[in-house]
Protein backbone atom coordinates (compact mmCIF):
# COMPACT_ATOMS: atom_id res chain seq x y z
CA UNK A 1 0.00 0.00 0.00
CA UNK A 2 1.45 3.42 -0.68
CA UNK A 3 0.56 6.56 0.89
CA UNK A 4 0.69 10.17 -0.25
CA UNK A 5 -0.33 13.51 1.14
CA UNK A 6 -0.80 16.85 -0.96
CA UNK A 7 -0.98 19.91 1.68
CA UNK A 8 -3.88 21.45 -0.34
CA UNK A 9 -5.94 20.55 -3.00
CA UNK A 10 -4.34 22.52 -5.48
CA UNK A 11 -1.94 20.59 -5.47
CA UNK A 12 -4.17 17.64 -6.72
CA UNK A 13 -2.93 16.99 -10.32
CA UNK A 14 -5.44 15.71 -12.82
CA UNK A 15 -5.79 11.94 -12.45
CA UNK A 16 -3.84 11.68 -8.75
CA UNK A 17 -6.86 9.86 -7.11
CA UNK A 18 -7.49 7.47 -10.12
CA UNK A 19 -7.80 3.95 -8.66
CA UNK A 20 -7.17 5.52 -4.56
CA UNK A 21 -9.02 5.84 -1.21
CA UNK A 22 -9.19 9.49 -0.33
CA UNK A 23 -8.71 10.69 3.00
CA UNK A 24 -9.59 14.55 3.57
CA UNK A 25 -7.89 16.17 6.80
CA UNK A 26 -9.45 19.34 8.05
CA UNK A 27 -9.12 19.30 11.61
CA UNK A 28 -9.97 23.17 12.29
CA UNK A 29 -12.91 22.54 11.89
CA UNK A 30 -14.67 20.73 8.90
CA UNK A 31 -13.63 17.56 9.60
CA UNK A 32 -14.95 17.86 13.25
CA UNK A 33 -18.01 19.74 12.33
CA UNK A 34 -18.84 16.91 9.81
CA UNK A 35 -17.75 13.83 11.80
CA UNK A 36 -19.98 15.50 14.96
CA UNK A 37 -22.79 15.95 13.02
CA UNK A 38 -22.85 12.13 11.49
CA UNK A 39 -22.09 10.73 14.91
CA UNK A 40 -25.14 12.72 16.53
CA UNK A 41 -27.58 11.77 14.13
CA UNK A 42 -27.65 13.98 10.95
CA UNK A 43 -28.55 12.19 8.22
CA UNK A 44 -26.09 13.38 5.39
CA UNK A 45 -23.81 16.24 5.06
CA UNK A 46 -23.84 17.79 1.55
CA UNK A 47 -20.74 19.46 0.65
CA UNK A 48 -20.99 22.93 -1.32
CA UNK A 49 -19.00 24.90 -2.94
CA UNK A 50 -20.44 28.46 -2.37
CA UNK A 51 -23.00 29.86 -0.14
CA UNK A 52 -25.09 30.67 -3.30
CA UNK A 53 -24.75 26.88 -4.28
CA UNK A 54 -26.16 25.51 -0.50
CA UNK A 55 -29.24 28.08 -1.30
CA UNK A 56 -29.97 26.92 -4.94
CA UNK A 57 -29.91 23.14 -3.83
CA UNK A 58 -32.07 23.56 -0.90
CA UNK A 59 -35.40 22.44 -3.16
CA UNK A 60 -33.89 18.68 -3.66
CA UNK A 61 -34.75 18.11 -0.02
CA UNK A 62 -38.08 17.36 1.86
CA UNK A 63 -39.19 20.42 3.59
CA UNK A 64 -38.19 20.34 7.39
CA UNK A 65 -35.49 17.61 6.44
CA UNK A 66 -32.70 20.52 5.25
CA UNK A 67 -30.62 23.00 7.30
CA UNK A 68 -28.00 25.30 5.89
CA UNK A 69 -24.31 24.95 7.71
CA UNK A 70 -21.14 27.14 7.08
CA UNK A 71 -18.76 29.81 7.17
CA UNK A 72 -16.68 32.23 5.32
CA UNK A 73 -13.42 33.63 7.44
CA UNK A 74 -14.63 31.24 10.61
CA UNK A 75 -17.81 33.30 10.75
CA UNK A 76 -21.35 31.68 9.69
CA UNK A 77 -22.89 32.31 6.40
CA UNK A 78 -25.15 35.24 6.87
CA UNK A 79 -28.69 33.72 6.50
CA UNK A 80 -27.74 29.94 7.50
CA UNK A 81 -28.92 27.97 10.47
CA UNK A 82 -25.23 26.78 11.54
CA UNK A 83 -21.57 27.81 11.16
CA UNK A 84 -18.92 25.82 10.67
CA UNK A 85 -18.76 25.12 15.03
CA UNK A 86 -18.92 21.91 16.00
CA UNK A 87 -21.16 22.29 19.15
CA UNK A 88 -23.46 23.64 16.82
CA UNK A 89 -23.82 20.24 15.45
CA UNK A 90 -25.04 18.60 18.40
CA UNK A 91 -28.69 17.51 19.85
CA UNK A 92 -32.19 17.54 18.51
CA UNK A 93 -31.08 20.41 16.38
CA UNK A 94 -29.44 18.24 13.58
CA UNK A 95 -31.10 14.59 14.15
CA UNK A 96 -32.16 13.36 11.27
CA UNK A 97 -31.61 16.41 9.13
CA UNK A 98 -29.61 16.99 5.88
CA UNK A 99 -27.17 19.59 5.98
CA UNK A 100 -25.91 21.73 3.34
CA UNK A 101 -22.34 22.94 3.87
CA UNK A 102 -20.04 25.12 2.29
CA UNK A 103 -16.63 25.63 4.21
CA UNK A 104 -13.55 27.78 3.16
CA UNK A 105 -11.60 24.75 3.23
CA UNK A 106 -13.00 21.74 4.16
CA UNK A 107 -15.84 20.86 1.58
CA UNK A 108 -13.98 22.52 -1.21
CA UNK A 109 -11.47 19.75 -0.61
CA UNK A 110 -13.96 17.04 0.09
CA UNK A 111 -15.17 18.35 -3.73
CA UNK A 112 -11.76 18.33 -5.32
CA UNK A 113 -10.99 14.94 -3.89
CA UNK A 114 -14.50 13.40 -5.38
CA UNK A 115 -12.79 11.65 -8.38
CA UNK A 116 -11.22 8.78 -5.62
CA UNK A 117 -12.88 5.66 -5.44
CA UNK A 118 -13.68 6.08 -1.84
CA UNK A 119 -13.20 9.27 0.21
CA UNK A 120 -13.39 9.28 4.01
CA UNK A 121 -13.16 12.74 5.89
CA UNK A 122 -10.79 12.29 9.19
CA UNK A 123 -10.24 14.37 11.93
CA UNK A 124 -8.51 13.77 15.21
CA UNK A 125 -11.97 13.34 16.80
CA UNK A 126 -11.61 9.74 14.53
CA UNK A 127 -8.45 9.39 13.38
CA UNK A 128 -8.24 5.48 14.27
CA UNK A 129 -12.08 4.69 12.28
CA UNK A 130 -10.72 6.66 9.53
CA UNK A 131 -7.22 5.15 9.67
CA UNK A 132 -9.26 1.35 10.10
CA UNK A 133 -11.69 2.56 7.29
CA UNK A 134 -9.01 3.35 4.80
CA UNK A 135 -6.32 0.31 5.69
CA UNK A 136 -9.60 -2.12 5.14
CA UNK A 137 -10.15 -0.20 1.91
CA UNK A 138 -7.03 -1.97 0.64
CA UNK A 139 -6.04 1.02 -1.72
CA UNK A 140 -3.61 3.11 -2.24
CA UNK A 141 -4.18 6.12 0.25
CA UNK A 142 -4.12 9.72 -0.81
CA UNK A 143 -4.19 12.52 2.68
CA UNK A 144 -6.42 15.47 0.98
CA UNK A 145 -5.05 18.16 3.66
CA UNK A 146 -7.67 21.27 3.41
CA UNK A 147 -5.05 23.59 3.90
CA UNK A 148 -5.84 27.45 3.89
CA UNK A 149 -6.82 29.15 0.88
CA UNK A 150 -4.14 26.92 -1.10
CA UNK A 151 -1.69 27.20 1.18
CA UNK A 152 0.06 24.78 4.36
CA UNK A 153 -2.04 24.15 7.62
CA UNK A 154 0.19 22.70 10.32
CA UNK A 155 -2.67 20.76 12.24
CA UNK A 156 -3.50 19.43 8.80
CA UNK A 157 -0.57 18.07 8.46
CA UNK A 158 0.40 16.68 12.14
CA UNK A 159 -3.11 14.89 11.66
CA UNK A 160 -2.06 13.10 8.22
CA UNK A 161 1.26 12.10 9.65
CA UNK A 162 -1.29 10.46 12.95
CA UNK A 163 -3.43 8.74 9.51
CA UNK A 164 0.13 7.53 8.55
CA UNK A 165 1.42 6.11 11.99
CA UNK A 166 -1.27 4.44 12.55
CA UNK A 167 -1.15 2.65 8.95
CA UNK A 168 2.08 1.45 10.00
CA UNK A 169 1.31 0.62 13.21
CA UNK A 170 -1.29 -2.01 11.91
CA UNK A 171 1.50 -4.08 10.20
CA UNK A 172 0.71 -3.11 6.91
CA UNK A 173 3.70 -2.85 4.55
CA UNK A 174 3.43 1.28 3.38
CA UNK A 175 4.85 2.79 0.73
CA UNK A 176 5.66 5.98 1.73
CA UNK A 177 5.19 9.51 -0.91
CA UNK A 178 7.71 12.36 0.24
CA UNK A 179 4.80 14.37 1.78
CA UNK A 180 3.92 11.30 4.00
CA UNK A 181 7.72 10.90 4.71
CA UNK A 182 7.36 14.66 6.63
CA UNK A 183 4.13 14.26 8.17
CA UNK A 184 5.40 10.87 9.80
CA UNK A 185 8.22 13.31 11.16
CA UNK A 186 6.26 16.38 12.28
CA UNK A 187 3.96 13.95 14.06
CA UNK A 188 6.73 11.97 15.78
CA UNK A 189 7.07 16.25 16.75
CA UNK A 190 4.19 16.81 18.19
CA UNK A 191 3.05 12.97 19.14
CA UNK A 192 1.07 12.99 22.61
CA UNK A 193 0.58 16.82 21.95
CA UNK A 194 -2.13 17.03 20.12
CA UNK A 195 -3.19 20.45 22.11
CA UNK A 196 -0.28 21.91 21.66
CA UNK A 197 -0.51 22.00 17.68
CA UNK A 198 -3.51 23.69 17.79
CA UNK A 199 -2.15 26.02 19.95
CA UNK A 200 0.60 26.51 17.75
CA UNK A 201 -0.83 26.50 14.22
CA UNK A 202 -1.75 29.69 12.74
CA UNK A 203 -5.25 29.49 12.33
CA UNK A 204 -6.09 27.60 15.69
CA UNK A 205 -4.34 31.21 16.86
CA UNK A 206 -6.54 33.48 14.72
CA UNK A 207 -9.90 31.04 15.79
CA UNK A 208 -8.82 31.30 19.64
CA UNK A 209 -9.07 35.29 18.48
CA UNK A 210 -12.34 35.45 17.25
CA UNK A 211 -13.64 33.74 19.83
CA UNK A 212 -14.24 30.33 18.62
CA UNK A 213 -11.89 28.94 21.16
CA UNK A 214 -13.68 26.29 22.55
CA UNK A 215 -13.71 24.36 19.24
CA UNK A 216 -10.19 23.51 19.36
CA UNK A 217 -10.46 21.68 22.06
CA UNK A 218 -13.52 19.49 20.75
CA UNK A 219 -11.31 19.47 17.62
CA UNK A 220 -8.18 17.93 19.43
CA UNK A 221 -10.23 15.15 21.17
CA UNK A 222 -8.21 12.19 19.74
CA UNK A 223 -10.34 9.22 18.92
CA UNK A 224 -13.55 10.56 20.92
CA UNK A 225 -15.85 9.61 17.80
CA UNK A 226 -15.89 6.28 16.09
CA UNK A 227 -17.91 7.34 12.86
CA UNK A 228 -16.12 7.78 9.38
CA UNK A 229 -18.13 10.14 6.90
CA UNK A 230 -17.84 8.62 3.18
CA UNK A 231 -18.71 9.93 0.07
CA UNK A 232 -21.59 9.06 -1.43
CA UNK A 233 -23.70 9.82 -4.68
CA UNK A 234 -22.26 13.42 -3.39
CA UNK A 235 -23.59 13.25 -0.12
CA UNK A 236 -21.21 12.35 3.57
CA UNK A 237 -22.98 9.59 5.34
CA UNK A 238 -21.76 7.15 8.17
CA UNK A 239 -19.21 4.23 6.51
CA UNK A 240 -21.32 1.52 7.14
CA UNK A 241 -19.93 -0.70 10.08
CA UNK B 1 10.93 39.73 9.52
CA UNK B 2 7.79 37.19 8.88
CA UNK B 3 8.82 34.04 6.67
CA UNK B 4 6.57 31.59 5.08
CA UNK B 5 6.93 28.38 2.63
CA UNK B 6 4.92 27.50 -0.04
CA UNK B 7 5.51 23.51 -0.86
CA UNK B 8 5.15 24.30 -5.21
CA UNK B 9 4.09 27.27 -6.83
CA UNK B 10 0.50 26.00 -7.22
CA UNK B 11 0.15 26.98 -4.10
CA UNK B 12 0.83 30.51 -4.37
CA UNK B 13 -1.89 32.96 -3.97
CA UNK B 14 -2.38 35.99 -6.53
CA UNK B 15 -0.44 38.68 -4.68
CA UNK B 16 0.76 36.39 -1.75
CA UNK B 17 4.43 37.72 -3.23
CA UNK B 18 3.88 41.29 -2.99
CA UNK B 19 6.52 43.19 -0.95
CA UNK B 20 8.52 40.52 -0.32
CA UNK B 21 11.51 38.36 -1.45
CA UNK B 22 11.14 35.25 -2.47
CA UNK B 23 13.90 32.05 -2.45
CA UNK B 24 13.23 29.70 -4.85
CA UNK B 25 14.20 26.01 -3.63
CA UNK B 26 14.92 23.26 -6.25
CA UNK B 27 17.62 21.08 -4.75
CA UNK B 28 17.84 18.45 -7.34
CA UNK B 29 19.06 19.97 -9.52
CA UNK B 30 17.95 23.77 -11.05
CA UNK B 31 19.06 25.58 -7.94
CA UNK B 32 22.84 23.78 -7.92
CA UNK B 33 22.68 23.90 -11.48
CA UNK B 34 22.33 27.88 -11.99
CA UNK B 35 24.15 28.40 -9.04
CA UNK B 36 27.18 26.14 -10.07
CA UNK B 37 27.00 28.21 -13.32
CA UNK B 38 27.22 31.70 -12.45
CA UNK B 39 29.82 30.57 -9.86
CA UNK B 40 31.60 29.05 -12.54
CA UNK B 41 31.28 32.33 -14.90
CA UNK B 42 28.19 32.39 -16.86
CA UNK B 43 26.98 35.63 -17.77
CA UNK B 44 23.21 34.66 -17.23
CA UNK B 45 20.46 32.07 -16.90
CA UNK B 46 17.00 33.04 -18.80
CA UNK B 47 14.39 30.84 -17.20
CA UNK B 48 11.92 29.43 -19.60
CA UNK B 49 9.02 27.72 -19.43
CA UNK B 50 9.19 25.30 -22.41
CA UNK B 51 11.61 24.50 -24.93
CA UNK B 52 10.11 25.58 -27.56
CA UNK B 53 10.10 29.20 -25.74
CA UNK B 54 13.79 28.83 -25.45
CA UNK B 55 14.62 27.93 -28.79
CA UNK B 56 12.24 30.66 -29.88
CA UNK B 57 14.62 33.49 -27.46
CA UNK B 58 17.91 32.23 -29.26
CA UNK B 59 18.06 35.67 -31.48
CA UNK B 60 17.53 37.75 -29.07
CA UNK B 61 21.20 37.02 -27.77
CA UNK B 62 24.70 37.62 -29.43
CA UNK B 63 26.04 34.84 -31.98
CA UNK B 64 27.50 32.63 -29.50
CA UNK B 65 27.16 34.17 -26.66
CA UNK B 66 23.97 31.75 -25.78
CA UNK B 67 23.69 27.84 -24.82
CA UNK B 68 20.01 26.29 -25.10
CA UNK B 69 20.04 23.61 -21.77
CA UNK B 70 17.25 21.92 -19.79
CA UNK B 71 15.68 18.59 -18.83
CA UNK B 72 12.26 16.75 -19.07
CA UNK B 73 11.90 13.47 -16.95
CA UNK B 74 15.44 14.20 -15.85
CA UNK B 75 16.97 13.83 -19.61
CA UNK B 76 17.86 16.66 -21.82
CA UNK B 77 15.87 18.21 -24.38
CA UNK B 78 16.51 16.88 -27.72
CA UNK B 79 19.15 19.01 -29.70
CA UNK B 80 19.53 21.13 -26.87
CA UNK B 81 23.59 21.77 -25.78
CA UNK B 82 23.27 20.99 -22.45
CA UNK B 83 20.89 19.07 -19.85
CA UNK B 84 20.39 19.84 -16.50
CA UNK B 85 23.04 18.48 -14.68
CA UNK B 86 25.60 20.90 -12.84
CA UNK B 87 28.40 19.04 -13.81
CA UNK B 88 28.00 20.24 -17.35
CA UNK B 89 27.72 24.02 -15.93
CA UNK B 90 31.51 24.16 -15.45
CA UNK B 91 34.55 25.11 -17.11
CA UNK B 92 34.89 27.04 -20.56
CA UNK B 93 31.88 25.47 -21.98
CA UNK B 94 29.64 27.76 -20.04
CA UNK B 95 32.15 30.98 -19.19
CA UNK B 96 30.73 34.47 -20.71
CA UNK B 97 27.61 32.14 -21.50
CA UNK B 98 23.84 33.13 -21.61
CA UNK B 99 21.79 29.95 -20.79
CA UNK B 100 18.26 29.80 -21.75
CA UNK B 101 17.18 27.28 -19.29
CA UNK B 102 13.83 25.07 -18.68
CA UNK B 103 13.76 22.57 -16.42
CA UNK B 104 10.49 20.63 -15.09
CA UNK B 105 10.03 22.41 -11.88
CA UNK B 106 12.85 24.63 -10.77
CA UNK B 107 12.24 26.97 -13.78
CA UNK B 108 8.49 27.15 -13.72
CA UNK B 109 8.98 28.26 -9.45
CA UNK B 110 11.18 30.70 -10.29
CA UNK B 111 9.07 32.16 -13.31
CA UNK B 112 5.59 31.78 -10.56
CA UNK B 113 7.70 33.83 -8.08
CA UNK B 114 8.76 36.61 -10.25
CA UNK B 115 6.59 39.22 -9.01
CA UNK B 116 8.47 39.10 -5.94
CA UNK B 117 10.08 42.46 -5.33
CA UNK B 118 13.52 40.30 -5.39
CA UNK B 119 14.11 36.91 -5.88
CA UNK B 120 16.71 34.36 -5.11
CA UNK B 121 17.42 31.28 -5.69
CA UNK B 122 18.79 28.58 -2.94
CA UNK B 123 20.08 24.93 -2.71
CA UNK B 124 22.09 23.61 0.10
CA UNK B 125 25.30 24.35 -2.17
CA UNK B 126 24.76 28.66 -1.33
CA UNK B 127 22.53 27.98 1.49
CA UNK B 128 24.22 30.60 3.82
CA UNK B 129 25.11 32.95 1.18
CA UNK B 130 21.15 33.16 0.27
CA UNK B 131 19.95 33.20 3.21
CA UNK B 132 22.49 36.15 4.29
CA UNK B 133 21.32 38.25 1.18
CA UNK B 134 17.30 37.67 2.44
CA UNK B 135 18.14 38.83 5.93
CA UNK B 136 20.37 41.97 4.84
CA UNK B 137 16.91 42.49 2.10
CA UNK B 138 15.12 42.97 5.73
CA UNK B 139 11.54 42.15 3.72
CA UNK B 140 9.27 39.37 4.84
CA UNK B 141 10.27 36.46 2.87
CA UNK B 142 8.73 33.56 1.19
CA UNK B 143 10.41 30.39 1.07
CA UNK B 144 9.01 28.83 -2.91
CA UNK B 145 10.36 25.03 -3.04
CA UNK B 146 9.57 23.96 -6.84
CA UNK B 147 8.45 20.72 -6.04
CA UNK B 148 7.59 18.11 -7.84
CA UNK B 149 5.03 18.64 -11.15
CA UNK B 150 2.64 20.50 -8.61
CA UNK B 151 3.40 17.87 -5.35
CA UNK B 152 5.93 18.02 -2.53
CA UNK B 153 9.29 17.70 -2.60
CA UNK B 154 10.91 16.57 0.55
CA UNK B 155 14.71 17.88 0.10
CA UNK B 156 13.27 21.83 -1.35
CA UNK B 157 11.51 21.59 2.06
CA UNK B 158 14.40 20.25 4.62
CA UNK B 159 16.52 23.00 2.27
CA UNK B 160 13.87 25.07 3.19
CA UNK B 161 14.13 24.15 6.78
CA UNK B 162 17.71 25.11 6.99
CA UNK B 163 17.20 28.17 5.20
CA UNK B 164 14.80 28.92 8.63
CA UNK B 165 17.18 28.06 10.50
CA UNK B 166 20.23 30.34 9.11
CA UNK B 167 17.61 33.24 9.59
CA UNK B 168 16.99 31.81 13.17
CA UNK B 169 20.23 31.49 13.62
CA UNK B 170 20.94 35.06 12.94
CA UNK B 171 19.27 36.03 15.64
CA UNK B 172 16.77 38.31 13.72
CA UNK B 173 13.22 38.17 15.41
CA UNK B 174 11.37 35.95 12.84
CA UNK B 175 7.19 35.11 12.77
CA UNK B 176 6.94 31.88 11.22
CA UNK B 177 4.27 30.85 9.25
CA UNK B 178 3.26 26.89 10.07
CA UNK B 179 4.96 26.04 6.54
CA UNK B 180 8.43 27.63 8.08
CA UNK B 181 7.31 25.81 11.34
CA UNK B 182 7.66 22.83 9.67
CA UNK B 183 10.30 22.85 7.24
CA UNK B 184 12.30 23.84 10.91
CA UNK B 185 10.94 20.45 12.43
CA UNK B 186 12.08 18.41 9.17
CA UNK B 187 15.30 20.55 9.06
CA UNK B 188 15.92 19.32 12.81
CA UNK B 189 15.51 15.58 11.79
CA UNK B 190 17.93 15.95 8.71
CA UNK B 191 20.64 18.53 10.83
CA UNK B 192 24.09 17.40 9.66
CA UNK B 193 22.58 14.29 7.45
CA UNK B 194 22.14 16.15 4.17
CA UNK B 195 23.34 12.66 2.25
CA UNK B 196 20.68 10.93 4.10
CA UNK B 197 17.83 13.56 2.80
CA UNK B 198 19.04 13.10 -0.95
CA UNK B 199 19.37 9.55 -0.69
CA UNK B 200 15.51 9.32 1.38
CA UNK B 201 13.43 11.66 -1.22
CA UNK B 202 11.82 10.20 -4.17
CA UNK B 203 13.41 12.64 -7.13
CA UNK B 204 16.57 11.41 -5.63
CA UNK B 205 16.33 8.06 -6.31
CA UNK B 206 15.01 8.08 -9.32
CA UNK B 207 17.45 10.19 -10.34
CA UNK B 208 19.88 8.15 -9.21
CA UNK B 209 18.10 5.02 -10.60
CA UNK B 210 18.28 6.75 -14.29
CA UNK B 211 21.96 7.50 -13.97
CA UNK B 212 22.60 10.72 -12.40
CA UNK B 213 23.51 9.93 -8.64
CA UNK B 214 26.39 11.53 -9.22
CA UNK B 215 24.22 14.88 -9.21
CA UNK B 216 23.47 14.12 -5.39
CA UNK B 217 26.72 14.31 -4.49
CA UNK B 218 27.26 17.93 -5.96
CA UNK B 219 23.94 19.04 -4.76
CA UNK B 220 24.31 17.96 -0.89
CA UNK B 221 27.68 20.31 -1.13
CA UNK B 222 26.45 22.63 1.93
CA UNK B 223 27.64 26.26 1.32
CA UNK B 224 30.66 25.62 -1.20
CA UNK B 225 29.55 28.42 -3.66
CA UNK B 226 29.09 31.58 -2.14
CA UNK B 227 26.94 33.02 -5.05
CA UNK B 228 23.27 34.29 -5.21
CA UNK B 229 21.79 33.88 -8.44
CA UNK B 230 19.37 36.74 -8.39
CA UNK B 231 16.66 37.54 -11.15
CA UNK B 232 16.89 41.03 -12.55
CA UNK B 233 15.37 41.56 -15.41
CA UNK B 234 13.70 38.28 -16.37
CA UNK B 235 17.45 36.91 -16.42
CA UNK B 236 19.17 35.02 -13.10
CA UNK B 237 22.57 37.22 -12.28
CA UNK B 238 24.98 36.82 -9.01
CA UNK B 239 23.96 38.90 -7.08
CA UNK B 240 26.41 41.98 -6.53
CA UNK B 241 28.74 41.44 -3.45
Amino acid sequence: MRVDVVFSPAALAPGALAGRTALVVDVIRASTTIATALAGGARAIVPCLTPEEARARVPEFPPGEVLLGGERRAVKVPGFSLGNSPREYMGERIREKTILLTTSNGTRAVLAAREAVALGVVGFVNLSAASRWALDAGRDVTIVCAGELGGFSLEDAVCGGMVVERLQRSGAGLVLGDGAKAVGLLFRHYDGRVSEVLADCEWGRELARVGFGADLDLCGRVDCLSVVPVLSGGRLVPAPP
